[in-house]
């Protein structure tokens, strides 16, 4: 590192060199940086020191899903930084997904000094704790009475009276270096976003090629786990005849091919896969609506669910997207369910009687100690439902018109192995949820919130950090919602997007109680005639679009190979039946 | 209205009714919603009814800022709706703007019931005082039990145990009665941005034609002003001899023009007004930073703003824009310092003695009651330097090349007289701020936290509920940032767009510190090179272009004429000169 010696610029500001040692002691090297004056010390002193990999992204809303993106994908904290005023609000959509998704988002927001706040001056908000709904740390530092350049300060805070301006600069440094502490450690140890809010006073241009500060920086404690006694959960598991394991977001390679075959072959588990559950083996069932909706569709079809409900519930990973389980699962609640791992576990189905927080590899290895067979027949049961409906999925596509539905069957099997495909907001991870994926991909969903604003950016900051090519698909309005996602200077010739563009929020139509009054199609959903390829000329993209099966095939066709610029592909689907397609689609398998 | 009943529709929930009931009574009729299925049941009552004006933009960021531009110029609360999740948090910024501008929007949002939040359910986030930092109140309404239709719901809530369904619903309607009653009463008494919570259970789609409740609903108590004795504050007005009036953010003709000639003509008064004061005067001194540099770039500029600086100083207004204003202020501190009238006073000097909670004008009369003239030069003095600059920037404007600098001033002589002008931030409100505007346009600009992220849909929503054209002038990166402002039905044909466009954040080349490093050009310059035209092209406006003093000549020429579809001017300007121009101005006219 002496070699960059020469390059490296420290801010004059004790409380920018602090932060700035703090991220590179801990090997936080990531940092996207928006615009502005007041963050100036921090802006740069990570852009001129080489061990730091920075990012400039205008739109804050934008730049913070694009952070996301990273962070989903590294696994490890990344920085976004702003200045002052309501720049720090724009990341809220972003922290709030991370909050609920589990990805170590570092906020560090710069602001003025306590004196101005509440007088009047410019770009001036309360950003103190401003997340704290949504934040697991919210470190709110103090300010400097004195600069490096032994510059003393206007400020000296009413807190401290009597002492010399030394003294106050000491405890400053030492409370804001504890803070720091905390802050970082919540973002490694808890996968939580965290908030750090730096108070800079003027000069805020002033550097050094030398840091004048040691702060005191903590190690990481590492997590010790005890060991859990597993015994009762071993003899109920090996006695239970209908046991179901519930896989919500997880992230690719983590759980041993070894626990796959042990839970694929156990005839009395039932393993339900979503497409973001990232897990795949020929014994798992991963349509879950298309299972479930042919029981739902029964007469007798509380009976029948009453039947088929599991003993031992077994969750593990994020989020669940399916309605259809969920309902199923709150309605006949299993005796047991037990979420595996993870820093939360969500009482999804109201009855969740215990979180082992452990490994998930690791309880399973447990259950399966000894080999047993348990006699059952629930997987034959589950089995005999899902070959119908994949039988009839087949029958149906053959029959019906060009669609959302068939456009989606089509383009997902076109995917070459090994992508990584983001999936936005609401109806394309639910369209994608009704067909098999490629087992070769790696599925990536905001599935924390739900949003559909930030996907683009967030499958654009995933993007730059993978050396696989990544997919993109999305609806319109995800993709105008968040176009802004296309402005920056970080997205690959090798990023692809597919906008599925039904003219409007296609998913409104499948609700109950929607009518094809004017207030529907205005309010909710909010009918346009835009298209993507305004936005391919502005950014730099090249445009392909389709408007029918026999043009999508064209066009998919050449559309993944090797190009000079990003891709972009608009499917436009007719507005007005696709949501008749879909609901018949659930008859029809029943 | 009797007229109307056929058409109308109401919610079954008795919460959404009530909420409906409650704006109406209180003639609240503009609602901005966007899409979503939580907040179906307000959107089908607010629309199917024919009382209210209901408006649909896709992105809530933007959405909220357009609610905000049309609360700006109709001075009444607008409602924004939205649904659960993270929509309400793309409100955030707009709201700040609110609280810090005194606007009142009123923000409602959908939420889920109590009991499906924190479980992992989708698009669920904890809505409750979300913005607690940032809003007049936050009123969390309760969950009902039963719907209209008599329906009784999954939940009833842990805090009453022993009572029975109705006694339950009739507590929650007394309880989110009072709650409505508060939050709208702050927004209308006190100008606040105001949050509503509703937690809705599905079924969220069953409608009646007649509302089932009767909401209390409190008359909004009339201020009562308690004639406040003036005759000390008349005492030291009338024996002062150098009297600063200083106005802020304020809005169009609320200033007696009688008010204006007493202060006008004293010669003991110097009144310094904003482009955003909107009041004119030929003896008030509208361009505060011409005419506070020439004294500043003086060797004993200490000395001379010490013999200038008022003994009182008068503000009333919003946000002051000119830094070099609070830079004089705060170190020669006048005796006095009043703030006039308005909700909250800032302390921007630190030398606030006292807030008149007043109507301007009946301060100024009570000063002026009996006419006096006491002996000064204090308006000679300041007169003298004035005159000084404003032949000197007429010299200047002769001698510089086409630049920022010139274009602002090129560009605001050409305005049409009664245009409303919306001003971005920052560049484009302190350009504008060195030059004369003509007195018949009305001025905003978003100053409560002077962000860059609303200011287009600010202006789209204004324009909406003005009868006269409107211009906005904006830059590149506000501009580009809030390009989703132009996505929806809602910009007239008679709404012009100015893009001053210098390739990147031009304020910041003028800082101080800046260098011509690849650092300043990424991260502080954001350096792109991107066109409006692309916009133009997929949100129906005409595009012109001008890159120089004679371009823009000919493209100004005729943009203000009647079209039949929206127009933007973009005028490309030098990236590397104009913070040299801008400087030397300063120097020019000292």
């Amino acid at each position: 590192m002496v070699v960059f010696l020469n390059y490296m610029k420290y801010s004059a500001i004790p409380t920018a060199q602090s932060i700035v040692l703090h991220c590179q002691a801990k090997n936080i090297s990531n940092i996207i940086i928006s615009p502005g004056s007041r963050n100036a010390p921090l802006t740069i002193a990570f852009a001129e020191n080489p061990f730091f990999k920075c990012f400039s992204i205008v739109d804050e809303r934008s730049a913070a899903f694009f952070a996301l993106g990273m962070a989903q994908q590294l696994q490890e904290p990344v920085v976004v930084l702003c200045t002052s005023g309501s720049a720090l609000l724009n990341y809220y959509p972003a922290v709030a997904e991370a909050f609920y998704s589990n990805i170590p988002l570092i906020v560090i927001s710069a602001d003025r000094p306590e004196y101005k706040l509440g007088i009047g001056d410019g770009q001036t908000i309360d950003q103190r704790n401003v997340f704290q709904n949504h934040i697991g740390y919210s470190a709110n530092l103090k300010q400097d009475v004195r600069h490096a350049t032994s510059k003393v300060l206007q400020y000296k805070p009413e807190w401290i009276s009597e002492k010399s301006v030394e003294d106050v600069q000491n405890e400053v440094q030492i409370y804001n270096d504890q803070e720091l502490n905390r802050a970082i450690e919540m973002a490694l140890t808890a996968n939580s976003p965290v908030h750090i809010n730096a108070p800079f006073e003027e000069p805020l241009y002033e550097t050094l090629s030398e840091p004048t500060i040691s702060p005191e920086i903590n190690d990481i404690p590492v997590e010790v786990v005890t060991s859990i006694d597993l015994e009762e959960h071993r003899n109920i598991w090996n006695t239970a005849t209908k046991k179901m394991v519930l896989v919500g977001v997880n992230t690719p390679n983590v759980i041993d091919k070894k626990v796959l075959e042990y839970l694929a072959n156990d005839p009395s588990v039932l393993v339900l896969t979503e497409t973001t559950s990232n897990i795949h083996h020929p014994n798992f069932f991963n349509s879950i609506d298309s299972l479930i909706a042919p029981i739902e569709m029964q007469l007798d079809n509380d009976a029948l669910f009453e039947k088929l409900k599991p003993d031992v519930l077994i969750t593990f990973g994020g989020l669940i997207v399916s309605k259809k389980v969920k309902a199923f699962l709150r309605n006949h609640k299993p005796n047991h369910h037990w979420h595996i791992g993870g820093h939360t576990a969500n009482n999804t189905f109201f009855c969740l009687n215990e979180h082992l927080k452990m490994p998930v590899n690791r309880f399973f290895d447990a259950m399966y100690v000894s080999p047993h067979k348990v006699n059952s027949d629930y997987f034959v049961n589950w089995n005999k439902v899902k070959q119908g409906y994949v039988l009839k999925r087949d029958a149906y596509l053959n029959k019906i018109p060009f669609s959302d539905f068939s456009a989606f069957d089509q383009l997902l099997q076109s995917i070459p192995d090994n992508y990584m495909l983001q999936l936005a907001n609401s109806s394309t991870i639910r369209y994608t949820q009704l067909f098999e994926v490629n087992s070769t991909l790696k599925v990536f969903c905001n599935r924390g919130t739900s949003g559909i604003d930030g996907s683009t950016s967030t499958a654009v900051g995933a993007s730059w950090v993978n050396s696989t090519p990544t997919l993109l698909i999305t609806g319109d309005l995800s993709f105008f919602y968040d176009s802004n996602a296309l402005w920056n200077n970080y997205v690959k010739n090798d990023f692809r997007i597919i906008v599925v563009n039904n003219n409007g929020g296609g998913i409104f139509r499948i609700l109950p109680g929607k009518d094809d009054s004017n207030v529907f199609e205005t309010y909710f959903e909010t009918r346009h005639s835009l298209s993507a390829e305004h936005l391919c000329n502005m950014f730099g993209f090249d445009y392909r679009t389709a408007k029918s099966s026999q043009e999508l095939k064209e066009e998919i066709n050449g559309f993944f190979n090797e190009s000079v610029r990003p891709q972009l592909l608009e499917i436009t689907t007719p507005t007005l039946i696709n949501d008749k397609i879909l609901i018949d689609y659930f008859r029809f398998i029943s």
